[in-house]
C-alpha cells in the first residue's frame, strides 16, 4: 500500500509542476492568477491524472505523453470544485476558506470558467497534439466535453434532489454516475487512449474508472459523516446541513423507524443545525446500520472494478490501479 | 442596408436551428435544458456567427461548412452572458428575466457550464472534424480557449476597475478588447481559417474583428447610458449604477467641473440610486461631450476596421462585413 502511496505523489508531483508551470503564464492578471491557483496549492491526491497516466501505461504506452492530458483533467475538475463551492456555499475545501470565500462570488465563476478554458488550451497546444495524434487529440477534446456535460446533468440532479425526500437508490446512482463516475472513467479511457489501447482494454478501463468512481464517491459521502475533520477538510456532516441525499441518508429514510427518522430530517437541508443535533442524526444513522449498509454497496463497485481489469494484461501498473480501488474504500484518498 | 438586415436574419436562422436542435439532445434533465435554451430563444442577432460565416465566405470558402463552428462560438457566448448576468446582479437581459433570476444562481452557474462544454464537444464531432480537418479543428479549439481565457482576464479587469475612480483610457481599451473584442476577432479569425485563407487574409479578418468589436462595445457603452430601454432589453443606466467605468465615465471624471462631475459620482457604483438622480448624471455627461466624445473613438474603430478588409479581395460577402462595421456605429445589433 506505501509503495503505492509513493506512487502516486510521484505523479502528484509531475502533475502539479506542470500545472503550476501553466497557470504562470497568465500572472498578468494577478487576481485571476491567485484565485485559480489557490485550490491547487492547498492540496489534493491527483487521482484523477493517476487514473490516466497508469491507464496509459497499463496498455502499454509511453506515461510521459499523458502529462499534458492527465494535467487538464486534474484542471477541469478543480473547476468543477471551485463553482461547487459556490453553489453549495461552502467555506471550506481541503482546509483552506473556498475561492468565493477568499475573493467573492464573481471572481469564483470567473476563475472557474478561466480553469475550464485552460482544459482545452492545454490539449490542443500543437506540442501535445503532435505527439498524441490531432485525431486523438479531437476525439479526446470531445471526450471530456461531453464528461462535462453529464457533470453539469449530474450536479443539476443534485440540487434537484435536495429539495426532495423520497429521492430512490436509482436516482442517488445515477446522480454520482453523472456528477463523479463519469469524470474517473473518462480519465482511464483517454489514458488507454493515448497509449495506444485495443478495443478490449478500452472497455476494461473504462469500466473500472466508472466503477471505481461510484465506490469513491459513496465512500466520500460516508467520510462526510464519520470521518475526521482534519482529513477531511471541512466539517463533518455539512453534506446533511445542506440537504444532499447521500445513499446513507436516503437508506436513513427508507428503514429507520418513525421517531428516529425524524432525528434525521430535522437537520436535513437545515443550515443552522447544531452541531449536536448533526451528531445526534449520525449516530442514528450508524446505529441502524445505513452507514454499513453504504459501506458494503462501496465494496461491490471495488469488487467489480478490480474484476473489470482482468480483461488487460497482468503488470506493475494494472496492479497499482487494483491497489487504487482498494485504497478507495480502505481509506480515502 | 436593409439588405445586410435580410443576410442577418438568414443567418440567424440557420444558426438557431443548428442550436436548437443540438440542444434538444439534452432534454433528460428539463431543468438544464430549459435554462440553457432560455437566453436563446429570448433573441439576440447571432452577430458571431455572422462574422464566421461571412468571413469563410469571403475568402472563398463554402459557409455552410462553418455553421457548426460558427453556432459553437454564439453559444459560448451566451454561456458568458448568464454568467456575466450573475456576477452583476442583472434581472433583465434581451427584454426577458435573466437566467439567475428565475432558476436561481446554483442552475445559472451550472446551465454555464454546461454550455461552454458544448461548444467543445460541437467542434470535437466526428463529422464536423472530417469536413474541416482535424488539424484545423485542434487549431480552432485552441483558439477559442485562448480567446475565453482572455474574456476571464477581461472580466476580471472589469470587476477590478469597478472599484476604481482612477480608470484610464488605456485600461478600459484593454479591458473591452479582452472582454468583447477578442471574441469578434476570433468569430472572424476562424471563419477565415475554416475557408481556407492566406496568412495576409487572416490577418486582414482578424484586424476587422477585433477593431469592429472595440466599436461594438463602445457604443454598446453608449447605448447603455441614451438608448431605449425596449431595444435595449434591460434598465438604461444599469452601467452606472453597477460602477462599470465605461469610456463615457471615464471621460466624464477627468473632463467635468467638480460640481458636475459629484452629479456622475453620487451614482457611480449606487445600486439604489434613483431614476431621477441617474437621469441627471446622464445628462450631465451629454452636456459635456462624453457620449460625443466616445461616439468618435467608435467610429475611428470602425474606419479601422473596414480599412484593415481592404486588404481581402472585393466580394459582396466583404462588402457585408464593411456594411455591418457601420451598422454596429449607427444602430445597435
Amino acid at each position: 500500500m506505501s509503495k503505492l502511496l509513493d506512487e502516486i505523489k510521484l505523479c502528484c508531483e509531475e502533475v502539479d509542476r506542470f500545472i503550476f508551470e501553466l497557470l504562470e503564464s497568465d500572472k498578468d492578471i494577478q487576481v485571476l492568477y491567485q484565485s485559480s491557483i489557490h485550490l491547487f496549492k492547498a492540496g489534493g491526491k491527483r487521482v484523477r491524472p493517476f487514473l490516466t497516466i497508469k491507464a496509459c501505461e497499463a496498455v502499454g504506452g509511453d506515461p510521459s505523453i499523458s502529462i499534458p492530458v492527465a494535467s487538464a483533467i486534474e484542471i477541469l475538475h478543480t473547476f468543477t470544485l471551485i463553482h461547487d463551492d459556490i453553489m453549495d456555499e461552502s467555506d471550506l475545501r481541503r482546509g483552506v476558506p473556498t475561492v468565493h470565500t477568499v475573493w467573492g462570488i464573481p471572481q469564483a465563476i470567473t476563475s472557474g470558467d478561466y480553469l475550464f478554458a485552460k482544459v482545452f488550451q492545454v490539449i490542443c497546444r500543437s506540442e501535445v497534439a503532435e505527439r498524441i495524434g490531432y485525431d486523438k487529440i479531437v476525439r479526446i477534446a470531445g471526450m471530456i466535453a461531453e464528461a462535462m456535460i453529464d457533470i453539469a446533468k449530474g450536479q443539476t440532479l443534485d440540487l434537484l434532489l435536495q429539495s426532495r425526500m423520497d429521492v430512490s437508490e436509482e436516482e442517488y446512482l445515477e446522480m454520482i454516475r453523472l456528477k463523479t463516475a463519469r469524470l474517473f472513467q473518462v480519465s482511464a479511457e483517454i489514458g488507454a487512449l493515448i497509449g495506444g489501447c485495443s478495443y478490449d482494454e478500452f472497455e476494461a478501463l473504462s469500466g473500472y474508472g466508472l466503477k471505481a468512481g461510484l465506490a469513491f464517491q459513496i465512500v466520500d459521502d460516508i467520510l462526510g459523516l464519520v470521518g475526521s475533520e482534519e482529513e477531511l477538510g471541512k466539517p463533518i456532516g455539512s453534506d446533511l446541513r445542506e440537504g444532499k441525499k447521500t445513499i446513507v441518508v436516503i437508506q436513513g429514510l427508507r428503514k429507520l423507524p418513525a421517531r428516529s427518522k425524524s432525528i434525521v430530517t430535522r437537520v436535513l437541508g437545515r443550515r443552522d443545525a447544531s452541531n449536536k443535533d448533526v451528531k445526534r442524526a449520525i449516530e442514528t444513522l450508524i446505529r441502524y446500520g445505513c452507514v454499513e449498509y453504504a459501506k458494503d454497496m462501496a465494496l461491490r463497485f471495488r469488487d467489480e472494478s478490480i474484476a473489470s481489469l482482468s480483461k488487460i494484461k497482468p503488470s506493475r501498473s494494472r496492479a497499482s490501479l487494483e491497489e487504487l480501488a482498494r485504497l478507495f474504500v480502505d481509506r480515502r484518498l
